[in-house]
């Protein structure tokens, strides 16, 4: 998506260790200009799957996970990191090794709002070693729910979890692809 | 907000301790169509206060802000519960007590992000006691900015949160307040 390629060359950060911050426009600072038109990008790419409901993580995905689901008219179903007293009744739960943070962490929907019926399409922001697409697969799979396809704003392809997920045949899309060069400078991949 | 009142009358649960359940559409499974008409709310209420930001919290609130600065033209801030990898420069944290999951956490924003020139709109779906709305006023005290509005989705009238606000002078709206009858049955307040 050439629009996010630009916002990541012009505003985003690199740190050591594969970190990407791009913290001014997409996940904590979000440029709402920007968060639509890549809402009306997965829909392009994902209309044809006819997903009844959008799965994401709490937090950074919620927001484009919305703007996502305005296009598809469909609700969205955000999984939890902590139990809350919110949550109420039986729960699906999967475990998520954190990039960003460290640490395990499980995460939860409630059961009663994913179905064997639904035909789900997975969001995230950023797609790295697929911990969190992973935990969220597992959830489809406890539900049995199909999953028509993954939507990711920014893949890092020197970490395994595009190639992962393409290996097992998932209907992976991911808006903007980085690698590091040689000189480990970033560039973008196309494929 | 009557289309709120609706959806809470018909699907919203109540658990004893002045718990409501609206993780049916709100604030796990979201129903976009009425996120959208709450943005919309939102907009009306608030657009002669011009904001340039909007601020919230995750993870709740980060859909809601969204769908509303989609209607205002200006990005969200969401400040964060823990400090990530993601996080980089200078902060702006505060201190808050958790309702709904106990303990203390610290909110924190990049102070890059919030400056003395920006008009803020504190937006959240839940105001009891007010703990979080108080800490993105603390941080828009320490940025300097000034906040024009805050505007929430469900107020807990029994709960001192939204008084202690309208008693500082806050400019709060709250889309649909809830109230304890004296057999402790939910009643909505008008104001």
């Amino acid at each position: 998506m050439e629009l996010l390629e630009k916002y990541i060359r012009e505003y985003g950060k690199y740190k050591d260790g594969g970190i990407v911050i791009v913290n001014s426009f997409l996940n904590h600072r979000m440029d709402v200009d920007l968060i639509d038109e890549i809402g009306k990008d997965f829909f392009a790419r994902f209309e044809k799957d006819a997903p009844t409901l959008i799965l994401t993580v709490e937090a950074s995905g919620i927001g484009i996970a919305c703007m996502t689901a305005r296009y598809f008219g469909v609700p969205v179903l955000f999984a939890k990191k902590s139990q809350s007293k919110n949550m109420s009744g039986e729960l699906y739960s999967a475990p998520v090794m954190s990039f960003t943070k460290g640490g395990l962490n499980y995460v939860s929907v409630c059961s009663e709002f994913i179905t064997s019926k639904d035909k789900v399409l997975i969001i995230d922001d950023f797609l790295a070693d697929g911990n969190a697409v992973n935990g969220m697969l597992n959830i489809c799979e406890q539900a049995g729910a199909e999953v028509v396809g993954v939507g990711i704003c920014v893949e890092k392809y020197f970490q395994k979890g595009g190639s992962t997920l393409r290996e097992q045949g998932v209907n992976l899309y991911s808006q903007a692809i980085l690698d590091l060069d040689e000189n480990g400078n970033i560039v973008f991949v196309h494929m």
